[in-house]
């Protein structure tokens, strides 16, 4: 790709961040991922404003680099996650792309007529900074970008 | 995890090798692809025992150790891709987790007790030997398997 093809990029992703999935029992979920795939857990955590108690395993050896799947199970059923479960059921959910400035992306997003979810970025996992694109903008697909925590 | 737990591991997953996401057309996906999150393609194929056309996009630097999006087009509307976007429409279609043995990760699987699909692993992308598990042993997941090639 050239530099000035480049610079029409709107999201410079650096890492495939996670893929979530909808569960609709955490602790069973994670059982389920370690004793089927080896997985480890790396975090779990209670995210009150996004209705979710979520865990992201990763592949033994992966120090945070890597990719991960972030299990999600809501907190209650009219959350996005309760929701997703009674229409759609248990499954993949997102796909959560790593980018290192998320108002930049945002915003260069939004320049290329995508429909960003939030006015500002949000608190998410492990202390990052977050945002979504609507599936209608991206062929279907909900994406997140995660700014990591520095 | 305990030895003892590890040896248990139906799957030694080594990395998440690839996120497949259906498509109606793979050359516009691909472009939307780069435009938008500045992904580089790894791969062009077609399988035409599976029914697609398929694309494997790279965060740029991956030298493919790294989890690639792999786009998924049909070459007719009665395969799996066909499918798949008739029912659902376009999105997230499977998950597929790399491993060093396929033989060996399809018996432990289904020693396990999970819904393993095909009889013997089959050729997949790249030159790989691929398996999967169906949904419904997995939360939902269409769960894929990689062995890549030598
Ligand atoms: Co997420
Ligand atoms: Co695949």
């Amino acid at each position: 790709m050239s530099q000035e093809s480049g610079a029409r990029v709107a999201a410079v992703v650096t890492a495939i961040d996670h893929v979530g999935i909808a569960v609709p029992d955490l602790d069973e979920a994670i059982e389920f991922y370690q004793e089927t795939y080896g997985l480890v857990v790396a975090a779990v955590e209670v995210n009150e404003e996004q209705g979710v108690r979520e865990a992201m395993l990763r592949v033994p050896g992966d120090d945070g680099t890597g990719t991960a799947i972030q299990l999600l199970a809501p907190l209650t059923p009219d959350s996005t996650i309760g929701r997703f479960l009674a229409k759609k059921g248990p499954g993949l959910q997102q796909l959560a792309y790593r980018v290192a400035d998320i108002e930049e992306t945002s915003e260069a997003l939004r320049a290329k007529g995508l429909k960003v979810v939030f006015d500002e970025p949000k608190h998410g996992t492990q202390n990052s900074r977050t945002q979504f694109v609507h599936p209608k903008s991206t062929g279907g697909v909900l994406v997140e970008f995660v700014q990591p925590a520095d």
